[in-house]
């Protein structure tokens, strides 16, 4: 990826919240000469080595995990908040008129070799962890062991468990850290002005971005 | 990508309608023994070829115009509406228990093999179509005339173009069709009650879809 420096988020703990609040990852891998994507929601094990594990399932009949690379490592691809930005809010096009539109967002690459697992105790283990952490957010959260036991176990033998250490994480802000501070202040409150949950996940990430540097 | 016929959205119609709605698009390619990945708005010209062409640009410095594989097609991923989906929404779970958690999605894959362009007239109208598409929804639209010619020319020069005619275009749309009817409304219900715009979209993608087969 094409990382100028000012774009480049190196803070492991950033890195891991962006997957954490966009977990739905894009797999890629290649295999028989072409490019494989699947989208699969993984769990992020922080303490799973240097830049933590990326852990997930896809269904059995998923002819991907006979087909990924074992020579390529993968990357999985975690987006998070974009949006369009235009320079007419920008207060300095305003003296020279030197401006152009660009497209704000921040992303997270995890490279790294995946590997399968498929006991049922493991795999019940993180479908478990899984859903845990998705109920989180509801009132009463649904568990695993609410479903009958051998629809469960039946459900398991239905899936592959999919692991990935991650051996190189990278991640990429790109939110108007380029532009002075009159026009990220500006860009934060045109964004802010559009009243969607999209724009003002990016008003914020632009604001977190100025205070960083002041 | 594992693609159950139940979600495979094969309407032209549609997979342009989310290319043009969420123009940020993934590039992933394969160079120097590793996957190569960048995010870049695209414009689809719907008229190229059977299933349209991509047309985007990248900076100058960002080495992929040259290394991106001329055997492998590339892929470029649009990613739309996505949720978690709990199964405490489901009426059917009260009967039986017999539901799991899962996370809907729509997708749509481009692949296909880039090709470059550079000349100043062409990178114009193209950057002039980009800029022109995304500010339709501003009051005061900004144009790429609105700029300085000569900054305008010396950008240019910094840029690279990639046309991509897509060769095979796959369209995803994981919307809880395979649940009964009582179910999906149920779904629609609790993501219309999060008061959230990517909870509605994905909602109005449920919806559709029953419509499709209603």
């Amino acid at each position: 990826m094409y990382l100028p420096s000012h774009f480049h988020e190196t803070d492991l703990t950033v890195l891991h919240a962006l997957i954490r609040s966009h977990p739905l990852g894009t797999w890629v891998t290649s295999g028989d000469g072409a490019l494989i994507v699947n989208h699969i929601p993984f769990l992020l094990d922080a303490s799973g080595g240097e830049f933590g594990t990326l852990i997930g399932h896809v269904a059995r009949p998923n002819p991907v995990w006979q087909q990924y690379s074992r020579d390529v490592p993968s990357v999985v691809i975690f987006q998070g908040a974009e949006r369009y930005i235009s320079p007419s809010w920008y207060p300095t096009k305003q003296e020279t008129g030197k401006a152009v539109p660009t497209w704000n967002y921040a992303v997270v690459h995890a490279h790294g070799m995946p590997r399968l697992f498929d006991d049922r105790d493991r795999l019940l283990a993180h479908v478990t962890a899984l859903t845990a952490t998705h109920e989180l957010a509801h009132e009463m959260p649904w568990r695993v062991s609410d479903a009958p036991a051998d629809y469960v176990d039946a459900l398991l033998k239905g899936i592959v468990g999919i692991e990935l250490p991650i051996a190189t994480l990278t991640g990429k802000w790109k939110v108007s850290q380029n532009r002075p501070e009159i026009d990220r202040v500006a860009i934060v409150d045109a964004l802010q002005q559009q009243n969607d949950a999209g724009a003002r996940a990016m008003a914020t990430l632009v604001q977190a971005a100025m205070r960083e540097k002041g």
